[in-house]
């Protein structure tokens, strides 16, 4: 008896854990259980989540998202953990074909830690927001003893209003759906484990706000938009394998097709790491209807941080809820969720 | 030459340190400055920070709070880390005259941290959300290694839309308001302590959801409440110098009229803290206009958490910006602002 490829994947370790792992908080298989077996079920919450939550305030639908921000070490090529706290929320705001307007910021500093590193990662932050066009407007300071927050972990929550027009959700994948990404991938995790490991690589992270191209890319066409995710945590990988199970669909992509800048690809190499698996936080796939896929790749490569754009695959009514590679030589694979544990503290 | 009391305030120690201090975390004058001095100027936002902002979002006011939770124990006698996180975001928010709708639930957790405390701290967070009628929309989880968090830290991030005609802001303090407490002070300051220190006294933190009696306070007296703060980090003294500052008044209070319980005066005792110091976590000040005094009283008063609710005193146009107390003996003495240090890690 054969294993079919297709349905094969490797078994869950025991994650009947009484311990939280680190793992558990790298967005891959061991957090969607803990969010599946402990938080959901307690909270109540739809398992299926989205990077953003829409709340009806006064008659108004505002997109609200959190992340708190962990990142080892502070600076990195192309950003620190001020300048990623924003971009990482904004982003998710707009996931949901939102305009980010607010955003909250929220410190826990540790005892000792330079007040001249608070003002570098308070503008840098600030600079960010600017950027993006996003107003900090609130915020809360805490400080623990030393060595109780290795220097400052970050908290930030975006607050936006749904672009008009914008219907858009993790499950909103069809059949024939074109799948598309807004650049290079694994930019942002490569760049953090050069900088924690000491390569001297010449890799910048991705890090940057999306808001802007989400907002051209509605315009360009409006509902036809079904899907939009950064791809953080766990990369492309995971969260093409989320939208797959959230919209019960299979996802088939072109592996050849999905751009890997040679240094990412390298830093993979040296780890042994999938790049699919490796953290970006200035790229998204879009998942859109096949008329309208040259309209929102126009509007993608239109802009800066979507000059890379370009299309991976199509979305399938088989293999429903996995996603599958067709490799160079010819093959196809599975493109797994990543377990999780490989990249700690990446964001 | 004689020192006029009130005029006369503790110099500030040097602060213009290159560390953060645990004091720049307690909410007080400390905080204060590093608020002004470093955070303020840097991200653009107002010194006299309410305790939530006011966001437009499709024209609707939004209001926003976060704060972050890193209380040490997690657990005292009256809540925990998990309940404390809903309670005081959603007091945030009802303090704008807003009514809490949604809340972001957001850990940083420690590797190692048991799974079943996880899921204790989940359920407690729940079950204060539920009570408050307020739902939890979204989350994250981050894992960090063994050391790095003392166990779990929470953000929560609440949103609210402002109740029919609620003019509540920290300014709105006018001479000849009333200024009201809404039951005695320091039991949550003194429940920590009390836990931390192994004190077997029979306190528990006040810690709950004020957002229904501000509701009732509203509906009774609509803009005539001008002013709405919890007691949180530094007490009623805190909040009163915030407001009195912020107002551009001076607060009078009758010493004698506050309530202190028993318990909280003798722990103050034993630690050497002003009972006015001691945070608060179910219990706000209010400034109202002098006629709707009594009816805005009944309203607190008919709600459990209002019970204890009475008169502390009277905003004046004299001493600007200070709180003044006139104490058993006849006498006046400067309610100052805490320096910040006592007490850590309370909230």
């Amino acid at each position: 008896m054969t294993t079919d490829p297709l349905t094969a994947t490797c078994p869950l370790p025991r994650t009947d854990t009484d311990a939280v792992l680190m793992g558990h908080g790298a967005g891959g298989r061991l957090f969607a259980e803990l969010l599946d077996t402990v938080i959901g079920p307690i909270i109540g919450a739809d398992p299926v989540a989205e990077d953003a939550a829409v709340v009806a305030v006064d008659g108004v639908g505002v997109v609200v998202s959190t992340d708190s921000f962990v990142v080892t070490p502070h600076d990195f090529p192309g950003g620190d953990i001020g300048s990623l706290a924003v971009h990482g929320t904004v982003n998710d705001v707009a996931m949901r074909g939102a305009r980010p307007v607010a955003l909250t910021l929220a410190y826990i500093v540790e005892e000792g830690f330079p007040v001249a590193d608070l003002a570098r990662i308070t503008a840098s932050a600030a600079c960010a927001a600017a950027g993006a066009g996003v107003a900090i407007v609130t915020g809360d300071t805490k400080v623990v003893e030393r060595g109780g927050a290795d220097g400052i972990y970050i908290n930030t929550t975006g607050i936006g209003e749904l672009l008009p027009g914008a219907v858009v959700t993790a499950a909103g994948a069809d059949p024939g759906d074109a799948v598309l990404v807004s650049g290079p991938v694994g930019r942002h995790g490569a760049a953090v484990m050069a900088a924690r490991e000491g390569f001297a690589f010449d890799l910048r992270s991705d890090s940057c706000a999306l808001n802007t191209m989400v907002e051209d890319m509605i315009t360009a066409a409006g509902r036809d938009v079904h899907v939009l995710r950064d791809a953080t945590r766990g990369g492309i990988a995971a969260v093409l394998n989320e939208l797959a199970f959230a919209s019960g669909v299979g996802i088939a992509i072109d592996e050849s097709a999905v751009a890997v800048p040679d240094q990412v690809a390298a830093i993979c190499d040296v780890l042994g790491i999938d790049p699919f698996h490796l953290a970006c936080e200035g790229t998204l796939v879009a998942v859109v209807a096949p008329d309208a896929a040259d309209d929102v790749l126009t509007a993608m490569r239109a802009r800066p941080e979507g000059r890379g754009a370009h299309r991976i695959g199509v979305v399938t009514n088989t293999h429903v809820g996995r996603v599958t590679a067709r490799t160079a030589l010819g093959a196809t694979r599975i493109v797994d969720m990543p377990l999780g544990e490989q990249l700690p503290r990446i964001c």
